[in-house]
């Protein structure tokens, strides 16, 4: 457990010495099953992940939970949310929970995520449970990330958070309408179904489960119905070609940082970038032609 | 009006094309006031908008308008508010809207819309307001685009919505309260307040200022507040700091996109990146060996 939490709080910068251990670790992921849960707040998306953690435990299965706050740009949220959910899993070596914030990650949240995730896959859980608040595109690239994504939505919320829908629509592999127990289920599904007719999304059309996390009312359901979509989507391809298009993903922001790095470490030292920046406050040179200098410098020209 | 949306439309996905546009244009900007819009939905942020460019129009100013959508991946909802804003403001060529939605910008949708911000100010408009939905990092990556940055929330909002605001606290330059003649404003300016005294930023403490925009009230406060905040942050030295950051941006934006074009016409051929995603796959390499692979091969290792 402590080298794991060690691990994670190394690569989560994605600083150089990081990199040495994603490469080591990379080797031994691929195992993982990766759940992604996002919705609007207020959706008991924590609850749920919580119970799904122990619903798992209870049938032999090792578990991470990362839950991921884009809307905080500090750790304060984070870390008091860590110590919650720590005292449900406190006496449970089998489950791990990290929480991350926005801010400090090289390379942007979805990419830090990235890496967490291949510590856990390389700890060999089983599952991990990846939570993230809202629903924008930070949690639509780190959902990206996920084997198969729930989108959990609840009845009663007021129109303006039910408008954030739109967004994450279309990501869904399974809808949950948690609080099920409440009024106004009815509409809800509705709601999803009339969504999921207009949608020219092809192929699998998403299951609706309902659940009752406070309760464990509906979890079975919804892992029969995961079980289902990876079936799906492994027989039509779909499954290998998401595990492609995330390697890729990883592969290109490894490349980026390293460019960048290169960059800096043969033409662009804090002096030189100064002396270009100064030039486009004076508007002398436009970013685009301060970016050819660079890389013919670097002699890359095209 | 025409060549600007033809302008904005070829440089809102950043290809090749668009940066000869945007290198041209670049000398000409500089000293258009960027306002930007943020908080959750239903805090009437498009009416205040609307209001606002109306009210700035009164003024003799010319405006344009961004409305910025991180939430919508089609473009669909964004052609929408297009069309109904259009109605609003049809007869007067000092307004010019556009709006955008997630997809499709290479390099993301903040470094799209620092491209459309450099077309209207080249354009000669005196103010322009980017409005966005939300508070993700992408919303405050583009608000971080303004010289002023006002975040709109609105009474009676559930703990849900108002739980938000925690990501956007920070990028605060103004606070509005809008459809302030609700009830519930007393404790939504109370709670902001609270907020402000918790925290750690430093310098200028946010105004307060509370609109009915439907009813065109507030305005002019709100416009005074704005100016309070630019003469403080001009002789602070805030606002030059500001804008020394967006150019940086602006320019890392640039030169990642050209690295990574340089990458792809030197080595990474579809190919050679179809053999690299097959070794990722199947665990023979890992996604940083591989980025040094490719550095190896441009002749830029350390």
């Amino acid at each position: 457990m402590r080298s794991v939490a060690r691990a994670i709080s190394l690569v989560e910068d994605g600083e150089a010495g990081a990199r040495a251990l994603i490469a080591a670790l990379f080797a031994k992921t691929g195992k993982t099953l990766v759940l992604g849960i996002t919705g609007p707040p207020g959706a008991g998306k924590s609850t749920l992940v919580d119970r799904l953690a122990a619903h798992l435990r209870r049938q032999g299965k090792t578990v991470g939970i990362v839950a991921v706050d884009p809307t905080s740009p500090y750790s304060g949220g984070a870390i008091l949310g860590d110590r919650i959910r720590m005292q449900a899993h406190a006496t449970d070596p089998g489950v791990f929970i990290r929480s991350m914030a926005t801010r400090g990650h090289l390379g942007g949240l979805a990419a830090a995520t990235a890496h967490v995730l291949t510590v856990l896959a390389a700890a060999g859980k089983d599952v991990v449970l990846v939570e993230t608040v809202g629903v924008g595109q930070d949690e639509v690239d780190i959902v990206s990330a996920a084997d198969v994504s729930l989108v959990v939505l609840v009845p009663g919320l007021g129109d303006e958070v039910q408008a954030l829908k739109a967004g994450i629509m279309e990501i869904a592999d399974v809808f949950v309408v948690n609080k099920a127990d409440r009024e106004g289920k009815e509409r809800v599904v509705a709601e999803i179904q009339s969504m999921l007719s207009l949608s020219s999304k092809e192929g699998h059309v998403p299951e609706i489960v309902e659940t009752v996390a406070t309760d464990d009312r509906g979890l079975d359901t919804l892992l029969a119905a995961v079980d289902r979509f990876l079936d799906q989507a492994d027989r039509s391809g779909q499954l290998a070609h998401k595990k492609r298009s995330q390697l890729e993903q990883q592969f290109r922001d490894a490349l980026t940082t390293r460019l960048m790095q290169a960059a800096r470490e043969r033409v662009l030292s804090q002096a030189e970038s100064k002396r270009l920046v100064d030039r486009l406050a004076a508007r002398e040179i436009d970013p685009f032609s301060a970016a050819e200098e660079v890389v013919t410098k670097m002699g890359l020209q095209a």
